[in-house]
């Protein structure tokens, strides 16, 4: 039987568990809601469970865990996760390693999706790329030289923390915004609500909405959807620009949520792109992520079966 | 004899021609002012000419030249340099080989300048760091795993170019504000002097001022320009966060100009740090660059000691 590796992504709304082989695809998995709010060790018992249940008895060559972060993939410890309760400072590489019994890695679950992209996806025929996962909120990772930039404790490719604000000295003490408050999917959302209210014409009007909601009614003809939309890549083309004039990487990829809807978003990154590129880095590629929702679970997999991606120790 | 580097500082305003040692050391040095206007042949002139006083007969290990850019350090192409007429797709490299009928490097200022205080200045103890020049413009370099980031085409580092605004849609097509246009010296002054006219209590009261005299007056006690340094910091520490996020570097190296006033502006930086920096990204260290206004030349001289550091052809 082929080598298995037991990979776990944790997230705030639903754990997953899967078995996957070195080609990168899923044999078996099972997921479950998170119990966010009752603390660090019922997480724990409740990935031990899955993995109890997807494992049956396989032994399986290594096991990953990604997770949002922020946390330190060198020394296995999390700082926090906003959607997750009593996560703050807590050791989830040793909590689970003992509960497992077995030698876990963890993963910042932006990179591990780079990951994937890398070793399975879009990001196949290329050595250094940028993937910025876009849903409700906004991540990444950052692939140079064929492997992920990590950086000091692991912690590189926060991406969705680049500050997008002019009026610095208003924020200096508050929360400053950033690319994920402006261009992650809440954010779409928020634009569209307050921009619907003011316009019964548009099949928005006065309802509750998500950034899935605009990106259909853009596809069904709706010109406040389409506009909306529009300022969408706007954004995002913004975003990456920043990134390439820093990185000059030869690729972007985008994935998450909002990847689904990367057709309609496309032709405005790149026009935005042409629009704020420096003389010299025209021609670098746009391209949506192949993997889908379990590219992160897919990555942390890729860790176990290729050594030279992992983080060092 | 210790053998020397022949190395070029090719700004828009001063052309540096020196002799550098292994050691960094500047063994001889000449400068003159740019013919900006005259176009690229003529300025290939006169770092030809300096050239040959500065070797006077001594034979260089090797030759590199640095430049703003954009520039394609593969290729040895400048794609173009705002204060340089005519240097528009310019076959920098080959011209200079060609008059000097010695091999040459091309490299990036900012990226020279990284790679000095690598060597030989405040980067020599870390492996990641962002080293950012701050003069009448922004750039930088980027080292990673004790090597310049340089990306495709040799093009990263372009750390002035993150888009600071919130006001995305309005400047769609338009020019877009980046850290470089906010952050810059020239920014600072414009400030000054739009604050200056309204406060007749202020020494910057109705008069020209330049970024230096900012900081002196600061320094003298003035109310204004104090606060005008403090925003600069927060302002300059809002784009190191930025990096922080993206790129989870050891340490933030801050040269060019504005450097000089690295004191006053450090305390609000660290602070501005410390309020916008997610958990985990605490104990990045900042630092004043060590190298002055030659670090670029001793850079260029570096690349040609450490061929580990020059960009593959």
């Amino acid at each position: 039987m082929a080598e298995l590796a037991l990979a776990i992504d944790l997230g705030g709304t639903q754990i997953r568990v899967g078995l996957v082989d070195a080609l990168g695809q899923i044999v078996t998995q099972q997921s479950t809601g998170t119990r966010a709010l009752e603390g660090p060790f019922v997480v724990i018992d409740q990935i031990s469970d899955l993995c109890a249940q997807v494992l049956a008895g396989t032994q399986a060559k290594g096991a990953a865990i990604c997770a949002p972060g922020p946390l330190d993939t060198i020394s296995g410890r999390v700082f926090g996760v906003q959607t997750l309760k009593g996560f703050e400072d807590f050791p989830l590489r040793d909590a689970l390693s003992q509960s497992l019994s077995l030698p876990v890695q963890v993963e910042n679950d932006g990179i591990a999706g780079a990951v994937a992209e890398l070793c399975y996806g879009a990001g196949r025929t290329y050595s250094d790329f940028v993937y910025i996962t876009i849903s409700t909120g906004i991540g990444g990772g950052i692939i140079l030289d064929g492997k992920p930039l990590r950086g000091r404790r692991g912690m590189a490719g926060h991406l969705g923390h680049m500050f997008f604000h002019r009026d610095w000295p208003r924020f200096a003490g508050a929360h400053m915004p950033c690319f994920e408050d402006w261009g992650a999917g809440p954010a779409l959302a928020h634009r569209a609500m307050a921009r619907a209210a003011l316009d019964p014409a548009s099949a928005l009007h006065n309802r509750a909405l998500d950034a899935r909601a605009v990106y259909q009614a853009a596809t069904q003809g709706d010109i406040l959807a389409q506009n909306l939309v529009q300022d969408e890549a706007t954004l995002l083309g913004i975003g990456c620009a920043s990134l390439i004039h820093i990185l000059s990487p030869q690729a972007i990829i985008l994935g998450g949520g909002m990847s689904q809807a990367f057709t309609q978003l496309a032709p405005m990154i790149e026009k935005t792109l042409s629009n704020h590129l420096k003389p010299g880095f025209d021609g670098v590629e746009l391209h949506c992520a192949q993997l889908g929702t379990t590219s992160s679970l897919i990555g942390a997999a890729a860790l176990v079966f290729h050594p030279h991606l992992a983080a060092r120790a």
